[in-house]
């Protein structure tokens, strides 16, 4: 059984209260509760893991490059929130340390301000996930299993 | 049971055969036969059509509205091609039908030309697949089931 | 008596029911209907088309240039929907055949998305009227009788 | 009978003698007995003023929002010339006064310089009439009485 | 005891009945009244005028800054609406003539029109106080008598 | 004996009667006529084709594309009109299918519009060839025979 | 009595070192002091912290959004420093947590480079007050409790 | 004898006592006198007006082109100060009025901020002198008369 | 017999030797005999001149015009390198002395960095042929010939 | 008596025959003769230079600059032509030598193409004359003096 | 003997693993062993820190220039990686605290994407180097001391 | 004993005199006769060369790129002053003849005008000096036998 890690990035602790009218009520804990059973199903041993640091995050994304360089995580799901848009460190670190990333928005991005548009993620990640809501997130740890099924990152 | 449909837009008849460093080996019928599948698997009855015209694809998105207003579609897998990039009229078809509409794109169009990273679709569409290869379909059509469930669009 | 075309283009099939907030709650039979009446009232033979293929609205004003040049048509009341922001090729036509074009907006354009206040017809137009709901068109007729009436264009 | 305001801006005291290829030959006066004219033909009691000053255009806008709320005025013909593209003031008057307001331009403006496609007015008129030469003052005074009957701004 | 000037710009004397959602129910009337209430509690002579036109505006503060110079003034308030915005002059008048000015937005102009977020006064003023609704008037009264205090401009 | 393709999109139906000032006088037929006696000089079966909708272009392309795989076609002179400033999918179907292009414009497109300044196409054709009038159509073919002659797309 | 949070943000603990010229003489420990007998005057329990790291940051506004919401905390002076320029994160730490937020600057950042003219924080701040110098956290606090007061934010 | 027209726009008559450092210290009156000067050395009736409104240059401009057609008149030297960059009245005054202006600045604008590097006056006035102090005035009159001699305008 | 230049701009003299996966293994001689060949084919002597010196280009244009005025020349084949994207001189030297150019680049410079895609020659040039490799040269004789022949420029 | 420098840039050695409709009829030798004649009025060795080289007048005006230095010259009129649009290298030598300029175009550049309206010279010259024709000639040297008077540069 | 800190920022750790084809082979061991080397030789004291925080190089900083200050540290080598781009904080921190910074890029950012391109630091740096591989890092430090012994900053 | 180049551009022959704030005291013959000293401590053959003229700059780095294909020459020390922010020509020549470069400014250019933070040299560079006065000659020289130690370029 190998391992992926769920990244949620600055006030995605605030899920649930935040906003519902654009995130939805599914607090954080349920998010991980969701994805936890979903890596039961998939085989996946999952850790979710939730940060405000662009530093800290720079960190696990390293870590995880050097896990499934040993071949024990098939990748990270990264909802890095408004590090998406700001963050060149964490874009560095998703292909400095060669992690398979699927990236996640749980809103759509393309509804909201300009600046949300952009992500300095998208060009590294595997793949991008937008706009399904928490749904999002078990549907991202599926995705990120048939990657590595074809070694595609 | 009911039916979704998974329209193709543009050169995506050439899958498989045009750029496959770009878009893989499948080839449309491959696709299609897949999503069936899924549709199977699904509950769904899923139809598939692909247009090189820009007007075709504004008439399927409109019967797809009227169909899914009678209850008898759960919305669209649409992978616009590159009327994405250029076509508001296809967008408007989304939005003034009222189709529930999962955006799809096979390769990662953040690692290729500016003009292919912007989409009029996306603020329209309920939500967005990227990257993730021709699994992004069936992943596609999982999601318009979660959607619908959950009366999102 | 001589002839007039009202043209309609993308989704404009979809009048009544598609986002009645913004464009009101008449079909696209009932603004025919009152452009005959006008029609009959300035004693124009009015021919109502819609398309939601670029090409077949290209054609359609490269015939009614050819009409007027034979002195059959006073010209085109053109709402070309979502073409209007898109298409060189109907801004084209419409200066290559001579045409004379009143180009007409239901909904008050200057209040919506930015791409939607950039017009290639306007320039080629004869003239413009934006934002008076369907009442707009029984007036464009009329302007369209007055700017021939001057042989304007 | 009610009343219409019809106010012409900068400059357009030199009608008929300031570059008539562009404008035409009518003077204002003959512009204004046209709306004279065509305010009896409606039952509208037109009244015609122009000025040079930005500040007095604002203090008629908001003349004419307090007679509208009192109910003797239909709404104003605003040919704001040089101040469309320049007045956030004037724009800020429309819509603070809440006056019912149809922008008119004589020329087609989007054949002209890049400065004059861009209008602070449009977003907070009711409509825009372009390009029709001086018939556009009839039918803005029209297109007035027609709004006002379905109480549109 | 020492003046100073408050001085609103186009379209302030609607305030109260102007757009309330955006600036609140107090009229100017209330606003000056305010002033005068707190210029007593800070020892000063307020005088509050209001202007639609960019000349008398420029004319007014080319006036505090004489008065100024001549010692019998703090400084000047102004809140000078739609022209903010727009008037090169204005701000050419606060620099030219050595006037202490404290810029003031009843509403947060940084939640509006991309239009409204460039002010020409910004960069000459002594400061500058957004949102804070009509309580921003005796705060920036108070922040004059400081600014002066400190003989700050 | 090989083939090529003469493609010519919308509005290139009216050459000759449209703006002779800028296109000149021959004819679309005139040109065509041009085009197969050159053929006939380089020994190539030389096909015209006019089209006035983007997906028709695509399909010719693609179909250029497959005869080009199969030794039979040279490759596609293509004037694609206004299409040329406006088909992401036109490009990709270059792209896609592999043809050799030399895209050709009759006027001199740099001294006219600014949008008629960018070509989707010419990064994905062979080569370009500008303002030469409908003199340019034999030099293209002649072109097309020697980038064949050469391997070179 | 309620607290209020006082929040600098980067390089604010080299206040009265760091260019005196741009920012003053005051050192950070006076700013507190004072902001702490502003809060004395005002009945209000003033907290005074500083941090380098952003992620910090966002987390004290999100504890502060908590403490408002359980009725214990007016709001929060917030001087982001330079992460006002470039924090997309901490902006959504205010409007997530609906924390009541007067963001202020000690200079006049209108004066000063361009990247020092664009707040991400500003929509999301009740008000902003600039330029005034270190006297600004005093009316900044004031300003806060006149919020409070009328439960705006 | 025929006459000239020297007008200065806004702030203009702060001149001497407003940022001497940029703009000297020579008075309006200063200023006004030599033109008076140069004037009976060329035989011209030198009227000099100042005004800080839009719309007074406006019009004085408009009258200057009817005493220019009537002969009476060779020009205006015009240093519109701020409205220079933001008043596309006062161009179309100059235009639509026929009158021959040359432009003028004291300072060279071109060495200061961006926004004074545009003039919309340019364009159509005869000829522009920039960042020659108050020497410039007198080699405008005479410019003037060379113009009027070559009837070039 | 008349003449013909062909002008290469700086660096051309490299030709062959120069990054050959872009311009091919021919160089400047086998180009420009291969001109020479052209020219006799053609009944016309071929002079070819290099010049990494932008005003030695801008004096040969300048000469060759001269020429053409004299009958003596039909034009000048101009690759001008890199002084195509920068030199406005060379420009005004081809407009200036009614020099007939054809433009030509061997490469596909719309395949390349976006400096290359901008040409100030383009708008003052006869025609433009881009992307045929050096086997434009003769092309573009050819081109110049024809051109002559309808007195075009 | 002291000397001044008349330097003319790329293609004034065309004037009188380059498109007179812009540049009028004079050629360089009368413009030349004109200065000289104008700098014996003014007791002004005037010479005069032109080269389509930057690289020259670099030089030139290094030269200037050496000899303003030692006290024999009052400074140049430089007209650089289209350098006056790309060279930065001139503008340093202007600023780098220390050079009194008087910047001069013949035509009004403000009404020909947008990258004529940029200059690097101007911010580095001590003023500019534009669009009085070749009468600019003999007003600039006027203006030098006037200039070297009052030791401004 | 004094100090200089050699400060790596975020995914700099990941050194000789991370896109070895951009950075080269050595690890930031290697670096940091190659700086002590170099600091010996020079009679620098130097020591090495590695941070993916950016509050903590803020910080870093922050001391550098208070023991520069101090007179005990000639100044810091900073390799900023990412946050070189994005971090207005990093560069107030040079610029508040008056270290001396000579700002380091192993690679030639130039060559690469957009936004590496621009830098907050370069423009309060003493100097840059970039593009030197690892080898830039003994350089800088050399620089370092150069700058120091001239007491330039 | 091989050689190095050591190239300035224009002006810098002004060096020591020409804005020494800017660039220092020292000359170029200083700078020059440092670089020699350097070449001789290194083993190298350094040559000084400084032109005005674009087209000799070019020619000296083909020659460059010869002598360096050749074995006799490591490469280029290159300031080309403002041809750097202008010249894609002599980009060109460094990428066209495959010299070896270290690009050098002496001042910060990140501290001055925008025009100057652009560069087309720096991606064909095989390296950037920025900053550090004329002792950034001796150190670009040490970077050229570094780089071509390790056949960098």
């Amino acid at each position: 059984m190998t391992a992926a890690l769920v990244l949620n990035g600055p006030n995605l602790n605030l899920l649930g209260t935040r906003e519902p009218g654009v995130y939805g009520h599914a607090t954080l804990a349920d998010v991980e509760a969701d994805c936890l059973a979903t890596g039961r199903e998939l085989g996946l041993d999952v850790e979710c893991r939730q940060s405000n640091f662009e530093g800290e995050l720079v960190e696990w994304v390293q870590e995880a490059g050097r896990r499934q360089a040993d071949g024990e995580l098939v990748g990270v799901v990264l909802n890095a929130g408004a590090y998406t848009h700001t963050s060149i460190a964490l874009a560095d670190a998703v292909s400095g340390s060669g992690t398979r990333v699927v990236e996640l928005h749980i809103s759509n991005v393309h509804r909201r301000e300009a600046f949300r548009q952009h992500s300095y993620l998208s060009p590294v990640a595997a793949g991008v996930i937008v706009g399904l809501g928490v749904a999002g997130y078990p549907l991202a740890l599926r995705a990120l299993t048939l990657l590595a099924a074809q070694e595609l990152r």
